[in-house]
């Protein structure tokens, strides 16, 4: 799902509702950027607008297939999911003193770290304004459930920092809180809008998303860093251990044994990933995610036609980030 | 409001069934703390037990009066109000790099930023959680709006920071949405749960919780730091220009072209609050702030005596302070 044209296609087969509901989204993400006074649009405005493939609102679009004279409630929950994600990609790069995201300064670069804490607050509690809007109480249970849980995932990263023998379930978990609750959040609330199947669209997007994170964590770690924007091995150096290393530790007792503290920099770093490379580990996390996005496919509900065939195409998209 | 004796006072003002729902407060509070793993209860745990007067939860039961069968969404919300206003305390702790509040260690202090600030976002989703338990959108509409207000402020701070000319009414407005906002949205849920006045009680909120900034900002000048636990002028060296200076640089020219970045440590400081002294500005700050109070007293609208009582002996408390 890098390529803008694959989102297109997404969007396309969707229906003709979608492209209209997506445009509805990019409406008020900029009325409210602009809503909140100077400081507000000059941070979190760029913040929201780099943007990235808007697919959590996609999700809730796709999730809830035709939504008739259910539109205005099903857009404000889209903007409230990404509002969520805008807030927690803000304080990510505050805790990772990230220099750079989707090629522009992060809040943190531009302004320090005082307003980037504030902006990614503020926008925190706007998606859960805009949702209040709603009147629904099920919308805001199944947000600040996703709220929480990202937030519980950046603890549990920072609790098992270094330890390269964290166990795989506690992995595993980690990308479910840190990822897959806010695509399940975007499919229950699509759902949820049209009385839709709620419960098995929402395992639906939690089994993406964690497929999501998976291949992320492979990309970090098999590069190329032109197409990631990032040097290989940055996890590493923060301490953060996932898949690859997990799977690979198994047949390299040397690797088993890394002290990730004593990596002196990206060249060390480089080298612990082709380490892994060369134990296969890519390729077998690469099959998992896979084999998960099959399953969430596989599990998907009955649906119209077009609606079940965008949500498979988003599916394949998690993985095509890797091809 | 900083003695616990004026607490009590108000909690036996307010009627035989506020002990209780105070006590249901901390009880929820602590089962929230222990109740999303090990790394959230040491830390967010550590800051929720630190507590203070439980002024916000008991604003939200004041302004309600006698609940009746609606106790339990009362005290979501007192829950919800309190949970907000201890995320913005640890995000507050990270901006500043606080080693302590209320004597206990900060949770940057023994944590770090990384755990702080998710600990902080955390608190945000659980307040959100636990309100959206209500089923009332107009709840998670005044806690959002709080919440946002909360973000806004801080980044208001931030603008004007170091600006010594800043106009009065900016200043006021920052104390509006840093502090009046929630003390504003603890009323205003209290009055939605027993369908009071919620407008009037808001307001009432709104007006003695910018009282209680003015007079923390009294504070900071006045001192002492055995009664503060902080040197006098720490927000002078945050470049964080409030009333005092505002006030005092009228009629002192000398004041009105101070660089705060060229302070140099608390000794300077010091001085710069000698001389804001020496202009009767705190007095005159201080005089502002009881006007307010008694502003918002006069506005209170019909109650049953025992209410209003409470709801008068919060108000004063907030003077108190500084007597």
């Amino acid at each position: 799902m890098t390529s803008g044209a694959a989102v297109d296609a997404v969007v396309r087969a969707g229906g003709a509702h979608v492209a209209p509901l997506m445009a509805r989204v990019e409406e008020r993400l900029a009325q409210l950027a602009t809503g909140y006074g100077a400081t507000l649009a000059d941070h979190a405005g760029a913040t929201i607008a780099a943007g990235g493939k808007r697919l959590r609102p996609l999700l809730v679009f796709l999730a809830a297939g035709e939504p008739g004279a259910l539109a205005d409630r099903l857009v404000r929950s889209a903007v409230a999911v990404e509002l969520i994600h805008a807030a927690s990609l803000v304080h990510d790069d505050v805790l990772d003193h990230a220099p750079t995201r989707r090629g522009q300064p992060t809040v943190i670069a531009r302004a320090g770290r005082t307003v980037a804490t504030a902006t990614g607050d503020l926008l925190f509690s706007r998606a859960f304004a805009e949702l209040a809007e709603n009147g629904e109480a099920d919308d805001v249970r199944a947000l600040s459930a996703a709220s929480s849980s990202l937030a519980a995932g950046e603890l549990m990263q920072r609790a098992d920092a270094w330890d390269v023998a964290v166990p795989l379930e506690r992995y595993v978990r980690r990308c479910e809180l840190k990822t897959g609750s806010l695509f399940e959040a975007a499919c229950r609330l699509g759902a949820l809008a049209v009385g839709g199947p709620a419960e098995t669209l929402a395992r639906f997007g939690r089994e993406i998303g964690i497929a999501f994170q998976l291949l992320d964590d492979v990309l970090d770690v098999a590069g190329p860093p032109s197409r990631t924007g990032k040097a290989r091995g940055t996890d590493l150096l923060d301490g953060t251990v996932t898949l690859p290393l997990i799977l690979a530790r198994e047949g390299d007792p040397q690797l088993a044994a890394t002290d990730l503290r004593a990596l002196d920099g990206p060249a060390a770093a480089e080298e612990i990933c082709d380490r892994i490379a060369a134990t296969g580990a890519l390729d077998e996390a690469k099959r998992r995610a896979l084999e998960l996005v099959e399953q969430a496919k596989g599990e998907l509900p009955a649906l119209p036609d077009g609606q079940r065939r965008a949500l498979e195409l988003v599916a394949d998209g998690v993985v095509e980030r890797y091809a």
